[in-house]
């Protein structure tokens, strides 16, 4: 077989669901109705983002809950100009997100900074002159 | 200002870059032509999968290269039955992917499983029959 190219959630194991949910909402996303106290739905463009207790993510994938520096994985937002990243960093430091490091020009030609949500999970806000976006947020990367 | 809700690109970071090409192309996603020997890009269905070096990310985000355990992270694929969560995750296995949580029902009604790519990061695979994946793989989550 071959699995579908496919991804239908991305999961955050958060300390605090509640909190973790407010800060997103801060930021723009609107919690689904599909949502409990366990557990927070966004819909985003297509793929779903869920936060879920960090130790209840654990138990859920039977893995040790051990607690990590870096994660090994960011989630990119491209925007369509440096002034967009801009203004998507000090939003989301007025947020309460934590600086990670500040818009700049980066080594692929593009601009973006990152910054970190209250459990260290790592936002890249990236402009890619290269690789627009499309209306859904889509990179419009070749076959 | 508010973020829209969009996730562009989900992006892992990997040991060997072209050893983990190799294992997500067996598993079936097909490499962008945009990839080049730093990065590989698999478009999905949206957001793009990218796998860039752990070291080069870490470096790319400006946070130390820390060895994680638990990354706290899982991203999901959702499949249309019981059956084909079996047979994904025997797929997954016969790619070389490690085994985490054999597929079973779970607590919350579903039927899922784990598997781990050569770095660790968690997939599951889940069939959920309160909430129906449309033929893009996005669930029908409601607002």
């Amino acid at each position: 077989m071959q699995l579908a190219p496919c991804i239908t959630m991305v999961t955050l194991g958060v300390a605090d669901v509640a909190a973790s949910t407010v800060f997103y909402e801060k930021l723009g996303f609107a919690r689904s109705s599909a949502s409990n106290e366990q557990v927070t739905f966004f819909r985003m463009n297509g793929a779903v983002l869920g936060l879920f207790g960090r130790a209840d993510l654990a138990r859920d994938a039977g893995v040790e809950n051990s607690m990590p520096g870096f994660s090994g994985v960011s989630l990119a937002h491209n925007l369509p100009s440096e002034a967009a990243v801009d203004e998507a960093y000090a939003h989301a430091l007025a947020c309460g997100a934590k600086p990670v490091k500040a818009p700049e020009k980066v080594f692929w030609g593009g601009y973006s900074c990152y910054f970190a949500d209250p459990d260290g999970h790592l936002w890249e806000m990236a402009f890619n002159p290269y690789m627009p976006v499309d209306g859904n947020g889509h990179m419009a990367l070749p076959g």
